[in-house]
């Protein structure tokens, strides 16, 4: 008897603190103490391979370790998230900002992820990632997550000229970054545009896509290791297709769409991961498995899918669910094949 | 010649804190005081005409009225926003709510309309609204905003009928109150969906639109002032189809669709409103006419087309550029012509 397929699992944000292991850890250490700590990162990474038994590790860090490594001073306060105290404003600042170096400066990472794949042994394949230059830049210009990027925005609008020229430097930064990660043994890597739903479709080609196409371009012709790019561009539904022509081998997906919708338009060409809710692990288990089911019934089938959350986990959100989205990820073909 | 055609323009939250006119009355005054006395809620929601010279006013309120007048205790702090502090959690709470008198509950609101209609004069047409029974949901059983309504998310995926007996209750509620809103005077009503945005197309179907319909079609029926309705579901632009099958005569849009790709999917059967980033108001001028421009090119005329921006304007913006917004908008399509 062949083998059932069926589609793997991981889910954003998975090494985090909706587990008391974690918290454990964090306890005795500062966020940023641990991501620059390649042990501690190795230890949380794998935590939720041993814990919730997903098919992936993601390498624990955070995406605004590349403007820190470009020149920014990073802060992280309790309960406010992470800010940098000397928001990029003026033509001067994004000039002062520097990739010289840049993967030397982030040695860590790479340091964290090959401890990570020692410690795996070929276990389950590592992610690595970083955010996308428009996150990256949203962050930099306004200092802080914001409802409307006031001041993110008002450069775009009003000095595009600088806007591209901090875009660009961001570009090549986190392609020399992912580069780094696949050479230190990251088998896939991941380009999170969080904030690329804020913009219109117009301003999200011209300030995002157009760079996210770039880093694709230079990382899938600097490497030889054939490593597959997830692009996952939150709220950017409305670019599928965009999405997909950067010529990235995963699209990663909120919610807000269909994943039938979705591959009716892009075919089989692209694997696509996601995209439960991340509020149905709020639900019970029950709830959770019929969510999960409903995903692969619109997907149709296990090929070129990762079951993922549509966004990351939440903090409060009880690890038992996050084992029963696992376990339900994990049977909801084999169910299907079943039934056929 | 025939006079030269252009869309009218108004916008979301155009009674605000943008201008100093309102701030200086608010500064006497609560804003739960300014919403209640019809005479203040007159004087700012005219503002707006006089000081900035949109084609409409909208009566100035607040969407949690209706869960106040239900029973909740509705209380907005300085920098927190409105909360309740009792939020609606249990099957008996929400069997306590009631839309029993709901519309002489709310005759503070039916009377700001007749005083703002009289001292308005016919000079241009005001706007009535209610939030969506979805997004009112989502406050009354969260209590607060919330960047992931844990609590609303759970009920509707744990306890859905008690979700659905309570969005029963509210589109009982929201249809009362808009057709006391008609009789009263106002010209057009708009049903604002706020929280659309983050559910699912599947969910968003069952828990909100299909409500929304169930408005218009109690509406429609009951009134015979033939008031057309506007529907905003921001973040909903994967439903465009399904919204205009409400029977809804205009879908206000969000700024992450293109209105030639709206248009195209929706015909000229339904008015299209919007749908410029509010963040456009923090450029310059010229900037702001150039998107609008934008916007006018798109949507390639302007019959079935009322310029809005695409959510409520920021209070940090300078009342200048809203004014530049409303002639740009009002100059947008006469370029065309004139190109033409």
């Amino acid at each position: 008897m062949e083998p059932v397929e069926r589609a793997p699992v991981w889910f954003m944000r998975q090494a985090g603190r909706y587990l008391p292991e974690y918290r454990a850890i964090r306890a005795k250490h500062s966020f940023l103490e641990m991501v620059r700590t390649p042990e501690l990162a190795a230890e949380v990474t794998i935590q939720p391979v041993d814990l919730v038994g997903v098919d992936a590790a993601i390498i624990f860090s955070d995406i605004l370790v590349v403007p820190e490594a470009m020149g920014m001073e990073l802060t992280i306060e309790e309960g406010r998230g992470p800010r940098f105290s000397d928001p990029v404003r003026l033509y001067k600042q994004i000039k002062a900002l520097t990739d010289a170096n840049i993967v030397q400066k982030l040695s860590y990472v790479t340091e964290a992820i090959k401890v990570t794949k020692e410690k795996l042994n070929g276990r389950v394949p590592l992610i690595g990632f970083s955010g996308a230059p428009w996150t990256l830049f949203a962050y930099m210009v306004e200092g802080e997550g914001s409802k409307d990027f006031h001041h993110a925005k008002q450069m775009l609008f009003t000095r595009s000229e600088d806007a591209h020229l901090l875009l660009r430097k961001l570009t090549d930064a986190v392609a020399q970054y992912l580069i780094a990660q696949i050479e230190a043994g990251a088998d896939i890597v991941q380009i999170f545009d969080t904030w690329a739903g804020i913009l219109t479709p117009h301003d999200f080609h011209e300030f995002s896509l157009e760079y996210i196409g770039e880093i694709i371009r230079i990382v899938k012709n600097e490497t030889h290791h054939d490593a597959p790019i997830v692009v996952f561009c939150k709220g950017a539904n409305h670019s599928l297709s965009e999405i997909a022509a950067t010529g990235c081998d995963v699209i990663g997906l909120d919610w807000t769409v269909d994943l039938s919708e979705a591959k009716a338009l892009l075919g089989n060409s692209i694997a696509l991961q996601g995209n439960l809710d991340p509020a149905v692990l709020y639900a019970t288990e029950a709830v959770i498995a019929e969510k999960v089911d409903a995903i692969a019934r619109s997907m149709g089938g296990p090929r070129g899918h990762i079951f993922n959350l549509g966004h990351g986990i939440t903090p409060d959100v009880d690890p038992e669910n996050a084992r029963a989205f696992v376990r339900a990820a994990k049977q909801a073909y084999r169910k299907e094949t079943a039934h056929a």
